[in-house]
């Protein structure tokens, strides 16, 4: 299934499920009100929720709760993520970007896989503009995959994590390389050069619809498109570390709740950065940026200006 | 005013404040349902709870929702923050920790201040019993003080800031040295080595109370004992920059929302890391370690095992 979060004419903010591409239901309307009306509190007791799921799923399109989806206005298909873990686990990406740096690879890369803390406040949906911070120049977009967590659990065993996964979605994490580089000098890792904005969507396709007896082994080719024109291409399986590793890693220690979202890191070739100017300038106002992940769908923004 | 969030004996969780530093006042049931039950309620509209306060603030001891001390259970005064920004604001601190790795201090430190963002989702309380990483030999405390915001914004610069911030209170960003240091090499900042747990508390001092006409000029005295011995110890005013800075950077381009929190980072001598072996190995299983602040009481934790 896929799920969603929208805008009715209304000015109301409910989730649902797409049916048949054409359709939004609005979950709480469609069940009189036995699945709930964000996507959050349908994550924090999603295992029980998806039951009844099964006896609302088939719609007609005269049901209540129904909805054309020209009528709506999607948002980020979880608006209010309870976090954004975002990983570096693609090796081509992290060789390539420091390269570019005149840095080789790091050692310790190969022992872990490592992420930093993004802002979950500043999340972004399909369609939505954009705004860099005034003073960069150099605009990026990054090309990944995400989960979201659908299960509370600590110290989760890479081979047991599929349990814990409600699905998947597309992440762009939006990247001022020009901030980034600057403050990553300190040590800290970068803030302001990604805090800003980082959009995920247009749905999140439950783990089921991936048919994959493993998730480790997801094989899903991955484009990102600048105004039409293809630049960067790659697939899941290319992921060094899978998201049942990364679960393992962000879980040591650490309880992690449903709702929390985690970004596997830049796919090779999946920004500007890598590919170097001689390919494409940085993001200027008015670019549209338009990832598409097999069984994922498409996200598109475009960069406008604050 | 002294604000917290407390355990009742019946295992409910309650938000209100201290009076004469004898009774927790359970500020939903003292005015009969006017003011929320939890902290985040509180201080997402507390500039017009605030006013509600000023009614219910003078209580006796027979009043409803008034409760001795030592029958609640006190927790993190804001028990599910928005976010934790933790910066690097000390430049003692920096300076001390880069000598005993043999670094020199990076030049673009004062530039700007920086911040990564910690894991929100593991704030712990007064009293609560700090579980390291199992693998983690190297436990590490870390002296600051942190600011709770009381007001959505962006952009807000340093000298309007104060409006934005309802209070302080003590923060120990407690840190698994050996962890961070491996993960901080490949370059995204600390996160294993930080994310287990951070605790704050015991109460939040309302900014009016520390008696500042300008935040930026608090002179606090900062001080850290381990089982009873005091290890460490500054003052607020050698912050090299100052809360308005640092809500400055935070809210360039982002919005701030209320019930975030902004850590100062450690003070100078504020950690084991600085002190060195000479002055007291690693925390060990048992250890106590108690943080005081001027006016914003004392915070006291024991290491213990998961």
């Amino acid at each position: 299934m896929k799920f969603i979060s929208f805008r009715l004419p209304n000015g109301l903010v409910k989730a649902g499920w797409l049916h048949k591409e054409n359709y939004a239901v609005d979950m709480n309307e469609r069940s009189q009100g036995t699945l709930p009306s964000t996507m959050l509190e349908f994550l924090q007791n999603q295992e029980q929720y998806m039951e009844a799921v099964k006896r609302w799923r088939d719609v007609s399109i005269e049901d209540a709760g129904v909805y054309p989806l020209e009528k709506v206005i999607l948002l980020a298909p979880l608006p209010n993520p309870l976090s954004v873990r975002d990983f570096y686990s693609f090796e081509q990406h992290v060789k390539n970007s420091r390269a570019r740096r005149g840095l080789d690879m790091i050692p310790e890369w190969y022992e872990f896989p490592v992420f930093y803390f993004s802002n979950h406040l500043a999340i972004k949906g399909p369609n939505e503009v954009i705004v860099f911070p005034a003073e960069s120049m150099e605009r990026d977009y990054e090309l990944e995959i995400a989960c979201v967590m659908g299960k509370m659990g600590s110290n989760i065993l890479a081979d047991q994590a599929e349990e814990y996964i409600f699905g998947f979605c597309i992440l762009n994490d939006w990247s001022a390389r020009d901030l980034q580089r600057k403050e990553m000098k300190v040590g800290l890792g970068p803030a302001k050069g990604k805090d800003f904005a980082a959009s995920i969507g247009p749905y999140i396709v439950t783990k089921d619809e991936l048919q994959s007896a493993e998730i480790g082994q997801l094989k899903l080719k991955m484009e990102a498109f600048v105004n039409g024109k293809r630049l960067s291409y790659g697939n899941t399986g290319d992921l060094y570390y899978s998201f049942g590793k990364m679960i393992e890693r962000a879980s040591a220690g650490v309880t992690l709740y449903p709702g929390e979202i985690i970004g596997s890191g830049t796919v090779g070739t999946g920004c500007l950065l890598e590919l170097g100017e001689e390919v494409h300038p940085w993001l200027a106002c008015g670019d549209e940026v338009s990832f598409s992940i097999e069984k994922l769908g498409t996200l598109t923004n475009k960069i406008g200006t604050g």
